[in-house]
């Protein structure tokens, strides 16, 4: 894989595009406190000039809303009906890691800190992902359930990114449901 | 809870000794590349002095050494036969934060990063920890399944670090262990 250790790889053509500009910010923000992000920064990790950023997102507040939303993902994640969610859950989360070339969801884990615009990040997070699928959930605990599937998800594309090369990274999709999607199911059942 | 989102809180006495420097220093490492990490910081961040640090712990690669080291959690967590091992993790990895006030595995997330140094602190982990575990599993696919493993224990770390306050932080440790360990037990026995 050409992937780098955070997930993330240099986009095909690297630098010509919107890809390149969103994965650039997702580490920027990721790594760096908000105030010390730059949008020249971003533009030089992805190959473009500041300029043509501002025309497509906006400006830096603009730009980190977008690359903040968990909700595209979390569209995804979700599709499910209940009793096949556990199985949805492990088969897209390693889909959406392979199209975005990074993982959807671990960002988050970087932005545990202080500042203001990381306690967003997680707001984001608990809202968007852990809040709306416990709404999707019925039982007992129902919010303890959603917050230990989230923590599996994010578990999941940890232990992807940090063991790479690694066995889970050459396993079939197939095994890796095999084995992950029932504890995450066990927790969706209730 | 007094502890801040990284999972990380002042000691009783912040400032006073061993366990302000260990956490200082292990935040300094995971935030920033290892170059731009210094003793003076590290010391502020303490509250003590750098030559407090210098006497203590020695320079700063062996201080990083100290905190780069996987080997105690390890050893607690590891502490039990395969049948009992899925309750035990959860139970120690609650224990663990509780006494560390802070996540004794999680730092490593903050890792994924490019530098060399950084690179060090995954290798510990993917000898310390995934390797270790694989040595006490049997049957099919040990590695693979020490590597997922290991991701719902960062798993569980991130997600009680994330929400907090929040329903997996407020439940009794019993519930934890009735809704977490089954998915663990499942990859321990394979």
């Amino acid at each position: 894989m050409t992937t780098d250790d955070r997930g993330e790889s240099p986009a095909p053509g690297h630098g010509t595009g919107r890809d390149a500009i969103l994965r650039a910010a997702r580490r920027a923000f990721a790594l760096r406190p908000y105030a010390e992000v730059t949008m020249r920064g971003i533009a030089a990790d992805a190959g473009v000039s500041a300029s043509l950023i501002v025309k497509r997102f906006g400006s830096k507040e603009q730009l980190f809303t977008t690359v903040a939303d968990f909700r595209p993902a979390a569209d995804e994640l979700f599709a499910a009906a209940p009793a096949e969610l556990g199985r949805h859950l492990v088969v897209t989360m390693l889909r959406l890691r392979d199209e975005f070339r990074g993982d959807p969801l671990l960002r988050v884990v970087f932005a545990l800190g202080n500042d203001d615009e990381r306690a967003l990040l997680r707001e984001r997070f608990r809202e968007q992902v852990t809040a709306r699928l416990a709404t999707q959930l019925t039982g007992r605990d129902v919010e303890l359930r959603a917050e230990l599937i989230a923590g599996q998800l994010l578990g999941l594309g940890a232990t992807l990114s940090l063991h790479r090369p690694g066995a889970g990274n050459s396993a079939k999709p197939e095994r890796l449901v095999e084995l992950y999607a029932p504890g995450l199911q066990r927790l969706i059942d209730g």
